[in-house]
């Protein structure tokens, strides 16, 4: 069974369960450093609530603020995140299997080659790229 | 902005975000197909409360639950995860670029020549590699 430090990526997980959060995230990504009042500007909400939003991320060790006088500066730690990652790619296997299968079937005829004589060509699926055999084959 | 779907990515986050309903998924990874009842079994939790959970990830998608009699079956749907390890991917640079500094700093001599005249080799750090420069370099 995985396991990655799983409190923390019980927090990492529920603090990109947001779209406010992901959107912050994306923010600080675009401007490493912006301050929280910059950082609140676009979004419809009030500056406590993201203020609460910076908390959640903060205690899930994604940001790290700096207070510099009246000023308090956020920056992005992308720690938790490649954790949040790692956890993932034990699942890589399965759409990186599917593509590989994808890849085979477009690359190379997966079909059996039909009767001689078989008139139901009709339900063989269309082939995406042409293979290496002549024009006289039976489809 | 990085924008995947936000409610969906909300939905796979928050299922993600607990230890259980991440053990169930690597139960599913270990024996697809696994009925509720057996998928339960090794948990210290109820019934009831395995089924909440089964009901939380097959809402973000991330498991498929077959009903066959009165057995129902559960396996394991990795798409919802792909989008989320996509999302993850455009932060992915931050940790790659650390570990191509570090990388970086090991290969080559990342610090500024002293004086000649310099006595105070003892506070440089330590090479982990040597290069090609000869032997009359002045450290």
């Amino acid at each position: 069974m995985v396991n990655y430090q799983p409190a923390a990526l019980d927090r990492t997980f529920a603090a990109l369960a947001d779209p406010t959060r992901r959107a912050l995230l994306a923010r600080l990504d675009e401007e490493p450093g912006a301050s929280v009042s910059e950082l609140a500007r676009p979004f419809p909400v009030s500056l406590p609530a993201i203020m609460k939003h910076l908390d959640v991320l903060s205690d899930a060790g994604l940001i790290v603020r700096t207070k510099t006088g009246r000023t308090v500066s956020c920056r992005l730690n992308p720690a938790p995140m490649e954790q949040a990652m790692n956890w993932l790619a034990h699942y890589e296997r399965y759409w990186t299997e599917q593509l590989d299968r994808l890849a085979a079937f477009l690359e190379q005829d997966q079909w059996p080659a039909p009767p001689a004589s078989s008139s139901s060509a009709s339900s063989r699926p269309r082939r995406k790229k042409s293979t290496k055999r002549g024009p006289s084959r039976s489809r």
